[in-house]
């Protein structure tokens, strides 16, 4: 491909809008356009990135038996009713009317499709298991789109689904897929984890994400060195201590704190390490009761755990400074559990604490030497924070690590979830009437693109792992308007390297070195050629790798040699 | 792939409710199956042969220097106000709301989308021509969607757009665009004509259609054996007869014709031939007027020639029974143009006729021996219908043939429509600023399948042309799971088959070979194999070609070498 027939659209200039890396790079090296919020144009250099991701993904199902099809993106109310998710789903769930007034949405998700599908044309034990898949263009309502494509409203998801007559058959599909998920991140280049996961409002029982690791990720994942306990922190159980809690030693005293009101600006008056202060949160509970958090002071809430709670309304809803300020007579800075007339969970963490400081729930007050039993009563202690680095793993596997990262990829064991409400079954060997057993398994191809730029790039712009880059490499000639001896050489470089199989940009814009070479490094293409006048007549090329701190000079001869063995070492 | 493995989803009863063949072809093959009204999915099979359009009119795009980029599917209602069309767009625009009730609508093209991205991306003439286009789903919301993917709602097209400086550059591109457009058409293996055609609501001036003949095309073409014209019928005029009108012979008589009404009829009655009898049907006029259209009896009415006559509406309505009745006091078979006070306006070829017969705008009766200017004034005398198989082409050509065709493909020359709207410019090599002009091409993917099918079927199921067949060959064994060593040479013929480059579907079910044989031929898999224990004694396969009439036995050895060379003879 040649740059000047090529709508580059590169930007020297951080679009303003743009809050993250990704979403800048990809404004900048003319990935995306906006066209309306959280709806993108994939450019000719974009779509590229796009299909090189959709074919490793296509290719690693298609070796998984997975059927490929593809489903409507517009979808009849009915089938959503049947399922109650019609009602259920918020107005992320796009719904609209067509010209006879009958029900429609855009789907979000295929469950009810694909299992509508399997229900008549799935008849015997003969055809399972069966594993179904599309890449197709989905659109979520996002209240808030942001990072261009990461979190967008239309976007491109690979989703996939698989029928069972039991359990057994369910585990070793999922088995599969889950090794074709390493297989297909593998290949594309990224650093990922498979975490234990939530599996929320998709339903079922087991799941597992992969996230791509970058330090911008919205998710925290825990694991351990061993590679035996990998899990998103929202599932990572924290347990009761075991330890004694030390008696009381000092009489609670009530201390004013004007101006403190942070567990930070608090241990530093009391000049104690934050570990012996509490935290209280204020959410809305059931109705219009509000509910106590209590938390040692460096800890962090978990909110999914909160949300699991008895008498917390879900999802978590903080309460509002009004609302603190009138119902409990104070500050949300000078909250503590003393006295307190709202029901209290408290992590477990906090139930070996003694001599404590706390919020005295009046304004510029806190109190400390508190001690549970004695100046309150004891709490209901229960699971609610995050674990923290280094503390010792669930199942003795070591102290945890945590990193942040992107969920790409997602698998679920549905179980009879969508079976059951459908009536989806098939006789199997005996003759008998069995409720299917399905699972799900999804991959967001377009945010695959955003999250491998997070992971990869420098401050000159992306770096692509090479099985996804959009050009294998780029050649750049120096000047070649002027030389027609230069143009013949950078010519047939060009044509044997399309030749011997690469992907080839070759930079034939009427521009300065300085230019191209900025181009060439924003899109992120792994080998940069330059060639001129000068090293034709010394048979060398100017070689750079992506990341090469340097460039060096090479034999022309062999450069398309020393590229493939680069590729591929072994 | 094996069929042990894959939804076939074949069916040996004709679906009730499909009323072309291809539709009947696409369910029952299992290519297809309905969601909802007009809105499919389309299955393992049906999903391969769109895919193998998909690509080959990829690589053409291609290499025809368009840039392929994916714009979005929902489309904000802003753009569309710009261009004037979020209002003249009919209900076929489906318009929705967003959660922040913003406006926006499924887009059935792409016209506005790509020309604010080419408004904000193309800075200079360096950059021109472009042309971008893209494979996507559309959605039209038809009123009657119907034939299947041939007229349904959701679809997919490759719609290409292109920029252009000057009409020059424009012209060079629509060529460019019309001679890939005959390289796609060909490499689909379809039987297919390039006609000149209306340009319609899109705008612009000249535009080809592309249609692929078939007996049950909407459409009517019209083409010479030369080569030099074809074109759409609607775009075929004809002309004034050069020749003298006879004097009249016979005097004005009305004759009682009781329950004649049709032209057959009265022809009958009058023992004359249809060209010796007046047709006149009643149209709308402008506001509630109604307006008299007159052709030879043998003729028939041109829809798109009427319409563009000044009194006439747009689009063409037929008034009903019972407006006739009301306005004109007889019935729609007793109506002509002696003393109808509407007015009327009578195709060319009636300007030549004498001593003619027409309805008497009373029931049951008719007048014969009737004469322009002496019975009844002249009438306006006009092109008013369609080319009739045999008569002179226009341009004298020699004499026009008719073919039935459904439209696959179309290339506008837009002009400055949408750029001229949506104020789209860029600097020329003095710095002048220049409103670009547009050229639009479109081809419908997902009916293209349709129209494969109703050119290329028989009685047994769909007739591949080989570059879109979703298999190459199909390999049946006869009682494989009783013969090991059966199964052993099954095997290797079908991982040397794979070896060799084809696609092959391997029929491992426990089937009877009948229900195989029928499935293979439903299927239209160009090359089918059969192998059984008797043949391996033999040392051949029973091979058969998807159109032969017989079957015939070949060396085993050979049989991979004899279908390569039945694919590429030369």
């Amino acid at each position: 491909m040649e740059t000047a027939q090529r709508l580059l659209a590169t930007q020297r200039q951080i679009p303003a809008d743009a809050e993250t890396v990704s979403h800048q790079l990809m404004l900048r090296a003319g990935l995306i356009r906006q066209l309306a919020s959280g709806v993108y144009t994939w450019l000719p250099t974009g779509l590229k990135v796009l299909r090189n991701i959709e074919q490793i993904v296509r290719e690693e199902m298609d070796a998984a038996k997975a059927q490929e099809i593809l489903m409507p993106g517009v979808q009849p109310a009915e089938l959503w009713e049947e399922t109650g998710r019609w009602d259920q789903f918020g107005p992320e769930l796009l719904r609209f009317s067509d010209r006879h007034d009958r029900g429609f949405c855009l789907g979000p998700t295929h469950e009810e499709v694909i299992t509508d599908l399997v229900r008549s044309e799935i008849r015997s034990y003969k055809q399972l298991p069966a594993i179904f898949y599309q890449i197709q263009t989905k659109f979520r309502d996002e209240i808030r789109p942001r990072f261009g494509v990461m979190r967008s409203r239309e976007f491109i998801m690979k989703d996939a689904y698989s029928f069972h007559l039991d359990e057994k058959s369910l585990q070793e599909t999922y088995e599969v897929m889950y090794q074709t998920y390493e297989k297909i991140f593998d290949r594309l280049g990224l650093e990922y984890r498979a975490v234990v996961a939530d599996s929320g409002n998709i339903g079922g029982d087991t799941s597992h994400e992969f996230h791509v690791l970058a330090e911008s990720g919205e998710d925290q994942i825990v694991f351990t060195n061993n590679g035996n306990f990998a899990a998103n922190m929202e599932m990572v159980a924290t347990q009761m201590p075991s330890a004694q809690r030390p008696s009381p030693e000092a009489s609670i005293e009530k201390v004013s704190t004007p101006g403190k009101h942070s567990i930070s600006e608090v241990s530093t008056f009391f000049s104690v390490s934050e570990d012996k202060t509490l935290k209280t949160l204020i959410v809305h509970g059931e109705k219009d009761s509000l509910v106590g958090i209590v938390l040692r002071g460096d800890h962090e809430l978990n909110r999914v755990k909160a949300e699991r709670l008895d008498k917390v309304r879900s999802p978590l809803k903080f309460a509002s400074a009004e609302i603190i300020s009138k119902e409990l007579k104070c500050d949300v800075g000078s909250i503590g559990p003393v006295k307190l007339n709202i029901p209290v969970y408290a992590d477990y963490s906090t139930s070996v604490m003694s001599d404590f400081i706390c919020g005295a729930n009046e304004n510029g007050f806190h109190y400390k030497g508190v001690n549970w039993g004695r100046d309150l009563p004891e709490p209901d202690f229960v699971d609610l924070r995050n674990i923290s680095q280094g503390e010792p793993s669930p199942g003795d596997n070591g102290p945890v690590k945590i990193a942040r990262g992107i969920e790409v990829g997602h698998i679920f064991q549905l179980g009879t979830k969508y079976s059951e409400s459908m009536k989806v079954s098939c006789l199997d060997e005996n003759g008998k009437s069995i409720t299917l057993i399905m699972g799900c398994y999804g991959i967001g191809i377009s945010r695959i693109v955003a999250a491998a730029i997070e992971q990869n790039h420098d401050d000159r712009g992306i770096v692509w792992p090479k099985s996804i880059a959009p050009y294998d490499l780029a050649i750049v000639p120096i000047n070649m308007h002027k030389s027609k001896r230069l143009y013949d050489s950078v010519m047939e470089l060009y044509q044997q390297a399309k030749a011997a199989g690469f992907d080839v940009l070759l930079d034939n814009r009427k521009e300065r070195p300085g230019v191209m070479f900025a181009d060439m490094e924003l899109l992120g293409i792994p080998h940069r050629i330059v060639l001129s006048d000068k090293a034709l007549d010394a048979g060398t090329v100017e070689y750079k790798g992506r990341s090469d701190a340097e460039s060096r000079d090479l034999p022309r001869d062999d450069i398309l040699a020393f590229i493939r063995d680069r590729n591929d070492p072994d």
